[in-house]
């Protein structure tokens, strides 16, 4: 009879990513122990994230696209929540969670996009004349007004985080058909809409770059979360250490719009 | 008068740890956009959580210690947190943040309990002949029955994941007293217990590494949250990649072990 | 030039919600302390999500609506989530945030989408006689086999518990066009396609009466929250009475699919 | 052979909440579909939570607790954690777990820490002449200085949220020991130690109701998340209907006193 439930009902949990064996692991095949022994971080980080070991520019390209994402400041509002859950005197990994849950569509989402993007508007076009294709996909999209991700930033004409990833990039001979057309789509805006300031932002190159390493558009938020991780964590160790508990809004910095006083009749 | 108001209610939130000037950004003094062409992800988690650029052997051991960690498989309750709540129709950041919520007291903790221990033990303690502090130690906590934190696996009489960590160290160069230390009560509960198995586990010889770097105990949890996020990410992917959504319970895995059906007289 | 900033930067949180000076509190107008005095639960959660009070019949509505909705089990994600975060030895209200986590589209999502399809269906239609309108959209959605929402069950030809809505609502004298036009649908159907089990659900009931009552679409998840939050403590509290820590999956529970083991030539 | 694995590894997940039988629901052996008809939605709280029916006194006391923990307005912690998460692009089940994961030791934890305090305070205790144990509680407390958990108000000599659970209670026939204890401490402290302010507070009082209605203090941090989840809702709604997204710090609230720039050797 128990034959026969398990015939119907298949076991629920499958994974190819780890194999544990009373504590004996294998990663993607490979031996943890082996790995401690010879693997960097973000090889290892490549490795469990697609399945295989990255080439040398492919691991150098995973260091600089971690390092670019590690922190932003005390500003954004990942750490302001991060903070303030730890003020409330909880421990630290829920207030590192609560930090990651702030990473949505506003904050950490445009790599995640701008390689969705990428990868739908590449896919089936012809690609032996990358120049030629940028050209004409940069008309189109001014023509018909459309948004293209991974392009413009704030204050820069070209922004420097940007520009110190390509030159890992060129470094280390990294670089496929993605990145390439990023590069000549930014190209082509400054020719086509010179009074418009579109440079390739970082979003847009972290995006490009994993495209090339063949990563799939939905890992594109964990390349922000394990970037930005550290820094969360670096945000609540200083909260712990010099601030004082229960982080309320100061009288000055909130306000009441609503309804006056009135009485309650019931 | 508002000068005054200022006077009272100094600027609530400050930090040492990244500068962010319209998106120029220092982290811990050193600019960002140098950190990319120039460090390894490693050395900058390094930098983000000390303040200061790791040496050569501390980046070595950096990397050692988070591949180490960084997945067990999908048995533990973190991934089948994370995966759950990926299941119901949410995001990639929520379901990764539900993964790192389940790290608490006893998944993941072990280090920082381990770092904390190993500080307090050692503080003004004379290190000069660590041999004989261990041999006094290990006595002491026999003859009293105290439990020593980071010592003992489930299997294993040496755990292999700590033999490579101590390889990699040795290899390096790197080593201070709290890993001396904790080698040598290892090596004399071998000699006043030899029917115990109580080999330098993972998460103590991680700890130890950890206070020899000068990281505060504090920061325990994060080198596990930092290590262990991508194993998380890699889950995520795979449950949205070939599982359906809604993890409920088989009929077979659960029990209801309450009070019969009852009448409701209201 | 403190003024000029302060032109510059307004208050950056306002609320129309709640009034606090010092402790004294107002709710949408209301003192707290008469609310306690005089309010039912149900009745302040309709005043602090609507911004006015009740009618006695709505109050009703709103104690079946939350009651119907308050535990369905251990199966649900919700509960698995929330019991392995707490089992990971976490804190109670962490481990009731994970099972709200798990709320998605998939799970307790289907009150605020069947409230919206039907918000937008009925708006700018002429509503006067509902039974036609339900006869004809009914015959437009069968052509065109679009899916309505707020119909259908697993198992059962009449919900159960959307009767016992429906009957509180009658005893009430509770029901306007939402409600009525979706009972009609719900007819129709079963007139128009008696093969198809499409009666209505609790989900797309709950939804029309909260469209009655003339709330916002985007707080269709908040009912569902609300009524549920009980449940999940109920659970955790269970698990932290009688469960020990660390739900790791059996070993008959899971199996890894992935490549075999391999060496590490690095 | 699958039977000697099923003996040996028993069902995991168990509960004698809720029994669901292909969405049958018996809820503590309660029909779900009857208590849609005659239960309000805190007697159902009640039921869920402790496993029987509440007295009508009982479900006067849980209405009062929750609505006077309803909501405080936009200052605490928990909502500007709520609103970041949501602000960043977030669901709105994530927003409110935000929300729920900042109730910690020094926010929402005092009516655990104040029912575990008195249960384990009177435990054992004779109460048959409860003023006689007050005045001599009390006068060991100052004695020995030690702190009375539940007693003090920043502002009110008399807490007027208490004030009005105590009306309720009077007038609802409700009262045991813990609360009459409680009630006659404080009074001891307005005698032993004039000159301070020490009333009973909103927390101590439905810490000490809650004893008397049986409850396990595990369970104290429930009644405020279940109470003020509500407030949560109305406040991410709030966030959602008229705010913009990405809430970051703006520049004159916060500042860096970190290491001035520095070169980057490497």
């Amino acid at each position: 009879m128990s034959e026969v439930i398990e015939n119907k009902r298949p076991v629920s949990w499958r994974t190819a990513i780890t194999k544990n064996e009373d504590g004996d692991i294998h990663i993607r095949g490979y031996n943890l122990e082996d790995m401690i022994s010879s693997l960097s971080f973000p090889a290892a980080i490549f490795l469990v994230l697609k399945g295989e070991l990255p080439s040398d520019a492919e691991e150098k390209m995973m260091n600089a696209i971690f390092v670019s994402c590690i922190d932003a400041g005390i500003a954004p509002p990942s750490v302001g929540a991060a903070r303030k859950v730890f003020s409330g005197g909880n421990s630290f990994n829920s207030s590192v969670a609560a930090g990651i849950m702030s990473f949505g569509d506003y904050h950490g989402g445009a790599i995640e996009q701008s390689a969705k993007f990428l990868l739908e508007l590449l896919e089936g076009k012809d690609t032996s004349n990358i120049p030629q294709l940028a050209e004409e996909t940069v008309r189109t999209y001014l023509a018909e007004k459309k948004r293209f991700l991974g392009l413009g930033h704030k204050i820069h004409t070209v922004d420097p985080r940007t520009t110190r990833l390509i030159n890992v990039a060129e470094k280390a001979g990294f670089g496929g058909k993605h990145l390439t057309f990023m590069l000549e789509v930014a190209k082509q805006y400054k020719i086509q809409k010179p009074e418009k300031n579109l440079p390739l932002n970082v979003d847009g190159a972290i995006a490009a770059i994993i495209c090339d390493m063949g990563f799939d558009w939905k890992l594109g938020k964990a390349f922000f979360i394990i970037a930005r991780t550290p820094g969360l964590c670096a945000h609540i160790h200083e909260e712990w250490s010099r601030e004082k508990p229960f982080r309320r809004l100061e009288h000055n910095q909130h306000i009441y719009d609503g309804v006056d006083d009135r009485k309650l009749d019931k």
